[in-house]
């Protein structure tokens, strides 16, 4: 039992969580590794979302608002985090939500579903096919889904589908922690926050924006600035906290 | 499999390979996500070791070879990435290797033990007791092992044990990627260095520095020094990697 007064509590429950998580499959082992990697970065922006961030989460709901085919794709680490985030925003946007994963099982994909159909979420299943340009279990996905999509919401995404699905012609949002990842740089739009605290904001402004803003927001969107403010906010407070 | 040409191909092999070591106990779950913390500072370190990590790396050698009773605190991530780099620093030193863990079973110990037995190193071992102020595992040392230390040297330590051994008066040299941590700033000396780099670094500079070169180093040490360079050295990255 983690102690309610440790200076790290929810870190540590969140990580308990996830180890919890991994035992009945739902994350990979390698997701543990990855969730770490964001702890880090997390830890950098002072665990709460930046101004440059909410920023970012109003133009994730823009580009989402503007989409013909709005897809949300969610891996193990998403659903085990943030499942009734995905829930929200998909009520809030009416986006397909689907999953998409590098360790793919069918009882693994399964029970994600469930998880996330537990939380509210309505998610599209059936049978999915080998259809992105990938080597690995990521090519997997559906005609009508991810396949068709316009833009494309992949929160945590660690890998090269970033790319594939960007050079397919697809607008892509990442919620990555890391702003140096290729993921961040590759993304039309890359949102550095924590995704439980990123999804209700994009889902809140996704209600507030009127469809002028929105298309406003995506003609001036410029992703190097959101993630060369972000780089400065981890900067700012590696070099402050300690002098 | 990994594909050699990946661009994280090294750091993909380790974490299969923590993930491996998780499967078989010797690694914790709770391991691979401060392994995935780690990894995301040294990611901003560029993942070498820098020129202040090196200087801690002579003075971590310094505070070993003028010990009376130096002493190598090993848990599962340690023996894992590192059981090598154990080994060679204590043939090096003649330092105790001791395992601690936070997670502790008899039979990870023993695996553990094994692991830095086959790498080549001397395990003390024997009869532990609960000697260490603390309310969990880590408690559990030996009376003349750690409990006798005057320097022990705790590379990936992720607690409050750090706190714990300098005040029962021990210098206490940590090997920790976040220059950050509670453990980074209370330690005596932090090595803000990736454990398979900074042990043999350690060991090399050991032979290397005569008494005298020790007790200067050791006369002149601030930790906080180490840790602004290390600090100044990833907020550089931070603002420099995508200009």
């Amino acid at each position: 039992m983690i102690p309610k007064d440790h200076p790290r509590y929810k870190s540590l429950v969140t990580r308990e969580h996830l180890a919890d998580c991994a035992r009945k499959g739902i994350v990979s082992w390698e997701g543990l590794t990855s969730h770490g990697r964001g702890e880090a970065f997390d830890y950098l922006l002072g665990e709460k979302t930046s101004e440059s961030a909410r920023q970012a989460e109003k133009a994730a709901a823009a580009l989402l608002k503007t989409a013909r085919h709005p897809v949300i794709s969610v891996n193990g680490n998403t659903a085990a985090l943030a499942a009734e985030g995905i829930a929200g925003l998909q009520k809030a946007s009416g986006a397909l939500v689907e999953v998409n994963l590098f360790h793919r099982k069918a009882e693994r994909v399964q029970m994600i579903e469930s998880l996330l159909r537990e939380a509210g979420a309505d998610v599209y299943s059936g049978d999915a096919e080998r259809l992105l340009p990938l080597s690995h279990d990521r090519a997997w996905c559906r005609r009508d889904g991810m396949y068709s999509a316009d833009v494309i919401l992949v929160p945590l995404e660690d890998g090269d589908r970033c790319e594939v699905l960007v050079g397919m012609g697809k607008k892509v949002i990442a919620i990555d922690l890391n702003p140096l990842s290729r993921t961040a740089k590759t993304a039309t739009l890359t949102v550095v926050d924590e995704v439980t605290r990123a999804l209700p904001e994009i889902a809140t402004a996704y209600t507030a924006l009127s469809e002028k803003e929105c298309q406003d927001i995506v003609r001036l969107l410029d992703n190097r600035v959101f993630l060369s403010e972000a780089r400065n906010e981890m900067a700012r407070r590696l070099c402050d906290v300690l002098d």
